[in-house]
């Protein structure tokens, strides 16, 4: 049930026609109050889709009452022209949701827009207009699966999440299955609550979430266009949780939709924790974890179930992070192979037999740790970006 | 005949044993003389191989008569055993070309090591000390093809060059296949010159080159251990050429090395020029080339004759570089695909087919241009460094 599962929100997903497939590619998610307060973080990268500018303005009003979301086209370097559409999709969404309930007026302002898909064309207006009208007239309280359906595109599953307050509810869905890199983990991701709560305790709530989970995973190094992630609570539960409890839960459910992202990545044959500790600082650790994270050697050593400790030290010898380069130790699932900077342990002891590999790196220059999650480079990942645009 | 075209050079390459292959693995390079300074460019990895520490202290004392290079291990990431085995591996040198040639004596301090091959792993120096005995008995001026073959790993040809000035000549051998990365291309390669010149000309000559070819190419973002560029002069001409012209002439040879490795890179098929203009600066120019020239999801879609400029463009926009979003241009062999940020020429009419592939990025910030070159990425890459350690 996803996003629907907090009390006070409806969403549907529908087949618009802007998929070739046919599959689902419209969803509308619609919060019912009696709040409307929301939160968002959205794509480091300095050429943003149009859905982000408009939804990054929207957001600044602290007021969002819908989401709606495409997949089929990720309406970025589209220029003006892509901008209008944008605000065209808002402006109707608005519309038809105020025609359907007399009495209730939305406007555009608080109506949220997410795209996903190939840069560099332009949506298909009509289409996707009409896809808005069906999806608000099947809008329910368990069409947060047929949502999570609708904003998928080479991901193989649907994310969707749930976390329990007390007396309290957090939701989610997302999508994402390439272009997952740092300072956001470049994807789509509506949270919704039922927990009351003021917009800047949302913010706050979201981005240590997001610094945590979505900023810690890194599929393929490369950062999105489009990248979005919503909190919308809608204070239906009457319950106003601590800060501290609100951003724990906020946070197990990004921790988890971030799992379930790097786990579908493109190709991906191994899921794959950097644990780095002894840093002098926690953004050593995370400079570190990245520069693991984004080694295609690294990476493809891994594909071929290879415990290659060299390529993972000649990663960590590019950063800037503090350590000697003869005191750092290395261990992949849970084997020394490299300690003091040279071999150690047999590296035939490594098992890579499985789909879960933990790589330990500790630099021995602190006490502070982060983990960054990746994934494999693989044969499916090079055909999959290949033989498709996207 | 490479590094030994210039006058006052001998080399030899033989098969030592190192590779498993029995192909050519251990290449000795003599200078002459009578002249032998020396300039050097290493690694800008904090993680460095034994052999860089051992020639960073070689050739900051301004003299180097001979050169000993291997493939078959990098001797990297091996604890101070492994730098005693470089010390080792020099000093035999010194002993064997001081004893082969009665009334000259050549010292430790005055040999360069250079090696490559899989990082973490000793070298079996019973075999390369024999190795050595073998190349310095075959050292000729005819040999540099033969130590041009030894320092081969996953290259599928030898990579030479000669660059003529007016009565002195420069030479020069490289190999590189993967880990071809900024700040150093990751590699290994001997430059020899007959020209008369001091160490410092030679330094400020050398990393002039560097910075234009070497430090532009790209190949998969991942930096080494054991990059070393040496230059080797032995004022055997008797010409003592300007700084200017001793600078083109080596740029020249480094540039057409640098060609070399990018067209080799493993598992190359387009070989990559993005020709960045309208920087507000080279850095700037620079760091969008390379930007670009990382990026898997451009590379993928290139191996796959796909012109995604919306994927260039997100790269871009990871960059600190001067330029409004809305302003970018991109062509694809010529093809503008995207004016002021969003779609223009038809994609369709860009022809990808040939192995060459030029991006134009025009940022409309400046008047400054970089060239950053760079391979896609492709199945055979990911073959390559999944299913062998290198």
């Amino acid at each position: 049930m996803t996003v629907t599962t907090p009390l006070g929100f409806r969403a549907a997903g529908v087949a618009a026609g802007l998929k070739a497939s046919g599959a689902h590619d419209v969803a509308v998610v619609v919060n019912d109050g009696p709040g409307a307060t929301v939160a968002g973080v959205f794509t480091a990268n300095r050429v943003k889709a149009a859905p982000v500018l408009w939804s990054q303005q929207v957001v600044h009003g602290g007021v969002v009452r819908a989401v709606v979301l495409n997949s089929g086209g990720a309406n970025a370097c589209t220029g003006p022209a892509g901008f209008q559409d944008t605000h065209a999709t808002a402006e109707h969404v608005a519309a038809v949701l105020t025609a359907a309930e007399p009495g209730r007026e939305i406007g555009a302002g608080e109506v949220a827009v997410c795209s996903t898909g190939l840069i560099g064309e332009r949506l298909p207006m009509p289409a996707l207009l009409a896809g808005v009208d069906r999806a608000v007239r099947e809008l329910s309280g368990s069409g947060g699966a047929s949502a999570a359906q609708a904003i998928m595109t080479t991901d193989t599953r649907p994310k969707t999440t749930v976390v329990s307050g007390a007396g309290w509810t957090v939701g989610g869905m997302a999508k994402g299955a390439g272009m997952l890199a740092p300072a956001m983990a470049t994807m789509l991701c509506v949270l919704t609550t039922d927990a009351v709560a003021a917009p800047e305790v949302l913010d706050a709530a979201l981005r240590e979430a997001c610094r945590v989970t979505f900023d810690r995973i890194d599929s393929d190094g490369c950062m999105s266009t489009n990248d979005t992630v919503l909190l919308l609570a809608s204070g239906a539960s009457g319950v106003t949780p601590g800060e501290a409890e609100l951003t724990a839960a906020v946070t197990a459910a990004a921790h988890d939709l971030a799992q379930q992202l790097i786990a579908d990545a493109e190709g991906a044959t191994k899921q794959i924790a950097i644990e780095v500790t002894g840093a002098a600082g926690e953004d050593d650790a995370v400079e570190v974890g990245r520069a693991v994270a984004r080694n295609n050697l690294v990476k493809t050593a891994l594909f071929g179930n290879d415990p290659n400790w060299g390529r993972i030290l000649a990663a960590v010898g590019t950063t800037a992070a503090a350590f000697e380069p003869d005191a750092v130790d290395v261990a992949v699932n849970g084997i020394w192979v490299c300690r003091s900077g040279a071999a150690a342990e047999d590296r035939s002891k490594v098992d890579l037999t499985g789909r879960d590999v933990t790589i330990s790196v500790d630099l021995h220059a602190g006490s502070a740790a982060a983990t960054v999650w990746t994934n494999d480079l693989s044969h499916a990942y090079v055909h999959e970006n290949s033989a498709y645009s996207t």
